[in-house]
């Protein structure tokens, strides 16, 4: 790996947010986002499915010394499809688990939030609230470190049988997240040292020693968890249970049929199966993202860490290859990932509807975490740009702008009557939802945005990397000396950044800063003390001394850029979308009227930039194009007629943010629109 | 109902088919499909999912006095979706009910079929074995009446205790038809004997008498079924009793809810439900085709057979708005209706996507059903043109060339790898299949064309309706005197049709021929004695005294026609079809290549009608057109790009019947494409 150069993220301490526009996101997660999910943790929120997540935990932890006996006296509960438990009576539950299976990760996704939130905005109270959870939580644990309430709560006996669909070490994959964030944030190591024992108790259970279990999870994360386990506690044992689950991964016989032999169907015994959980072969072997997006992306996220950390070219090759795949032949041009609702996962090449997408927001959220991976390896700007299309159109979209309701699902082209009656399209919501049953997708928005920093920066010991642009302050050790730099930002909607030297120390040290694919011409200036500059894979590389006042102005113009899909995606032959910097745009029926599919566009024209105050987003613009609409039959007129020509009248189409659809009620929206040469 | 002009289908018996088309098809019918049926129903082809047809009544035959305690001893069959029970292993079958609960119906679609056949074409061995047919499956019926063997081989205490689910009414439905056809054909009334006292102890069970039970089947057809046996025996309880099902459905409280009330989910008890079953509110009150597509054209059928009879205009103008909502709003071009897989079913209005389209032959076939129906009580062009669009392009469509293999749904695109690997597609198949588990649309087609002529001409006292153009000999009797006409007919690929007067006697009445609506300026030339014409309704009518000799000549210009769909439809704006005739076209990978969605198709450039030999159909055209093929982006090239325009190449394009496609292998294909003005 010689050719590589390594970097990792900041610590999040080590940036103060100052941003026009991340700053209202975080403070959204901080003021709306974590209370109401803490609401919905405790079931206090009466219109929205009950979470049961603090209940199960509670319920569990509270029989401390009965605790097996309680679990074997029950009945083993049988979640039914999709793998939930829930009371009949909502008010008269039973003392039993409830909720979906994984419902445990809800608390670790809150509680990793929580962490990022404090670090940046210190609160005694969401502390102690934080605190008093963790004790709960803490309390369930079973002496041998086990702790998931879903076998604790029904039958210990069965626990770690059912690796396929259970996700207990999805769950603990979370905790050691929200864990290891919690120490990091206030220094406090009871929910690390808990999940430190959970996890020590699955390295005794899995593993290349005879008597152990040669599993993998049917959910993955945990492989991503324990290397962040490793690199908090410097405990190598974490990063080799992380290599060993990646590396059991898709042998043959597979795990999942040795687990329960009549998931075998007859005659399939010697096909490559299990592509939903990527089981299908060894991971080192596979060339295409395929099933579950989510699951997909966690994983290939926790490749790009043991590859990084070990030094593994064949982990990276094939890294590389799924990360190619994803994005050149099945992301949606938002970021988007997951074309099909049929087991929330990628389809075939190329095969990218706008209208039936699934584009889940965790799944966009995973290929964030997956791009930021490939660039602590290699900063190169195709991560950094997708990194970037996937953050600020597919992750952003599934929060409304008051972060009150969330969509799940986010695709690129809404009629709302389809959504309602045509039961194809039932996973497409036309408004966003205030929570899920399956919560995961909202809380998971809030650990990404409050963390949106160690995304943002990856540094080693003489580099610093700017892979977005974010306004701030930034504390950077150039070896033994301790610097500042201050940045201002006008992201996403203007391409003005300034970077300046705010310490008045001298010292040396690179930056790299990320010339984004989308700008032709990116403008440059460098003030003050002479350094050495050249450009590599899309990083503008700035090198030297530095002094009280350097200063760095970068100016990536914005222009609104006609995009078309590859040739080979067949559903928007003919089609472009309207983007401008970071941003893709999309039509809204609050600004066009209905039936936006009668509207083309004209790209030979030029595209109006405005400012766009409607959805009280500062800086905001608008986007104006010049087009067509097609003159509607008359009501009732014939299905089928001679083609005589269309009748087209002249019209201006007005464009808004992706990310920001759907804040002004329920109303058509599209993002590929026909083309006009 | 005095502005209407009421017709009945001709007797099959007084037409001899000698026609370039449809004598082809209906000698594969009796050549291939009935023999090869006969063996399906008897579980004697090895590649083939076994029907259980003959054997279910074999076993609900031989044990004639034990019967009931036999069905009583066994544990009742709980059928799982899709309401089938089936046998681990095919060799060993246990001795109960195997197939789907409507298994019965695959035998009475069979001898209709045979009866038509017999028909036309006489034979004494097929005669045979359906006389042994009879007797195998009238020895099954119940001392009662009661036929139907899912109950009797299980539990007949629960006969009539699911009617939404379990299909005895409908498989009841289908026996008449068949019986009344086999008599009709043969004399022989056997058959018709069990289906009457059949549908007698059906009229002791349901109706409007206290003790009776109010209930109507889920799956519509015995209505019109019933008007059969009434039109062939001239018992009026037959008609009372279809009236009776059309008019308690959808009344409230539901029935469906009453025989099972834990079918309400809490909430929903007010609500119009059941929309799949067309019972969400009774059938004179609705105005939207919806729900199972098969299921509501069936009962629309019936729904015209009583309104025709009854003289009730209440019910004939629900028939007419639900005839609007379907071909006005819910059809294909191809004459296929219900959009959507997700219970078979129509989808809203306009929403008519050419890939997912499910469009089964079956529905298609009763939209022919329907529509000769409305044409019974008014002929209109546009019924004609309606049924002969469904004939010609979404039935034919259903059978392979060779008559051997079958489609049940008839998609307007497809591309081979989407059926393959995308799970949303997985009912569209690219291939015709031998049969089906569910194998209702081979034999629906076998019955549609081997009694296409019924379909074709309609007749009253003094006048003959011709409304589809099929060759032969038709005997036919104007008061009185019985004469003949003969036919020739090009059609569908040529549009010039000769009557002439093939009677020495004369005779005064009155023809009446279906001018396309696809033809602009239809050609005639009337020789002979002289006689009063006019057009109504897109009808001309040729009225007087007939000799010998008189002749008509009509010339159908059969022009290559681009045609769209109305702006409503969004998923096909801005491409057309291209129709010649009666007939749609498309585009085939083995005559255009690969990748169909990069060609766009000049509107105004001239087409090209040359014949084409490959498909071995005499008389068949292909037509080419000009146009252009996106030039495809280099492999692996960027999945977006800045839009440029697009370079292009010119090219001819190559359209073929949209009925024959798929006879030369797997390939792409699709109906609409994009089109230059």
């Amino acid at each position: 790996m010689d050719d590589r150069l390594f970097s990792k993220p900041i610590d999040l301490k080590d940036f103060s947010v100052k941003d026009g526009f991340f700053t209202p996101e975080m403070e959204l997660v901080r003021k709306e986002v974590i209370p109401y999910q803490w609401n919905a943790l405790n079931d206090n929120i009466p219109e929205a499915t009950p979470s049961f997540c603090m209940r199960n935990y509670k319920l569990a932890g509270k029989i401390t010394e009965e605790r097996i006996r309680y679990g074997k006296a029950r009945k083993p509960i049988e979640p039914s499809f999709p793998w939930g438990c829930f009371p009949e009576d909502r008010n008269n539950p039973e003392d039993k688990f409830y909720g979906f299976v994984f419902q445990d990760s809800d608390f670790a996704k809150w509680i990793e939030a929580v962490a990022y939130s404090l670090t940046n905005h210190p609160d005694p109270e969401l502390e102690k609230t934080a605190d008093e959870a963790i004790d709960i939580v803490v309390s369930a644990q079973q002496e041998n470190g086990y702790l998931d309430t879903y076998y604790i709560l029904s039958d210990l006996s069965k626990a770690f049988t059912n690796l396929r669909d259970h996700h207990e070490l999805y769950c603990l994959g979370h905790l050691i997240e929200g864990a290891v964030a919690y120490y990091s944030a206030t220094g406090k190591d009871k929910l690390l040292k808990a999940a430190e024992k959970y996890a020590d108790y699955v390295g005794e259970c899995f593993g290349p020693e005879e008597g152990k279990k040669k599993g993998y999870p049917g959910h993955e994360i945990i492989e991503m968890a324990l290397v962040r386990l490793y690199e908090v506690t410097g405990k190598k044992k974490y990063l080799d249970l992380s290599r060993y689950f990646i590396d059991e991964r898709g042998k043959k016989p597979y795990y999942f049929d040795l687990e329960d032999p009549s998931r075998v169907k007859p005659g399939d015994e010697d096909k490559e199966r299990d592509f939903y959980h990527q089981a299908h072969r060894p991971v080192r072997n596979q060339d295409e993202a395929v099933g579950h997006a989510v699951r997909a992306v966690y994983l290939y996220s926790g490749m790009a860490d043991v590859a990084r950390l070990t030094g593994d070219e064949e982990l990276l090759k094939a890294c590389e290859r799924l990360f190619d795949s994803i994005v050149k032949r099945k992301m949606y041009v938002t970021g988007g990932i997951g074309a099909t609702h049929m087991g929330e996962a990628f389809s075939f090449d190329y095969d990218l509807p706008g209208d039936t997408a699934y584009a889940e927001t965790c799944a966009a959220i995973g290929l964030v975490f997956f791009a930021r991976r490939m660039l602590e390896i290699r900063p190169d700007r195709k991560y950094g740009d997708v990194m970037e299309r996937a953050l600020y159109n597919g992750v952003l979209s599934g929060m409304a702008l008051d972060g009150k309701s969330f969509f799940y699902v986010n695709p690129l082209e809404v009629l709302p009557k389809a959504c309602h009656r045509d039961e194809r399209k039932f996973h497409v919501k036309s408004v966003r939802q205030k929570w899920f049953g399956c919560a995961c997708c909202p809380p998971n928005i809030a650990r990404l945005l409050s963390s949106v920093p160690t995304y943002a920066f990856t540094e080693n010991s003489d580099t610093l990397f700017v892979h977005l642009y974010i306004g701030g302050t930034l504390k950077k050790r150039f070896g033994d000396t301790e610097c500042v730099f201050n940045l201002e930002s006008g992201f996403p909607f203007d391409g003005k950044v300034k970077v300046s030297y705010g310490s008045d120390v001298k010292t040396v040290g690179t930056l790299a800063l990320r010339l984004p694919g989308w700008c032709k011409k990116p403008g440059y200036r460098i003030e003050g003390s002479t350094k050495e500059t050249f450009e590599k894979d899309g990083y503008l590389y700035i090198k030297g001394e530095w002094n009280k006042g350097d200063r760095i102005e970068l100016d990536f113009d914005m222009e609104a850029v006609f995009v078309r899909s590859n040739t080979a995606v067949f559903e928007e032959t003919g089609r472009v979308c309207l983007t401008r910097g970071p941003l893709v745009y999309c039509l809204e029926e609050a600004d066009n009227g209905k039936d936006l599919h009668l509207l083309s566009v004209d790209t030979g024209a030029s595209v109006k930039v405005a400012d766009f105050d409607a959805l009280k987003v500062t800086g905001m613009k608008q986007l104006e194009a010049f087009g067509h609409r097609i003159v509607p039959d008359a009501e009732d007129g014939d299905l089928y007629t001679e083609y005589k020509g269309l009748n087209k009248k002249e019209t201006s189409l007005k464009f808004v943010p992706y990310y920001a659809w759907n804040n002004r009620g329920e109303g058509e929206m599209r993002v590929f629109v026909a083309a006009e040469d």
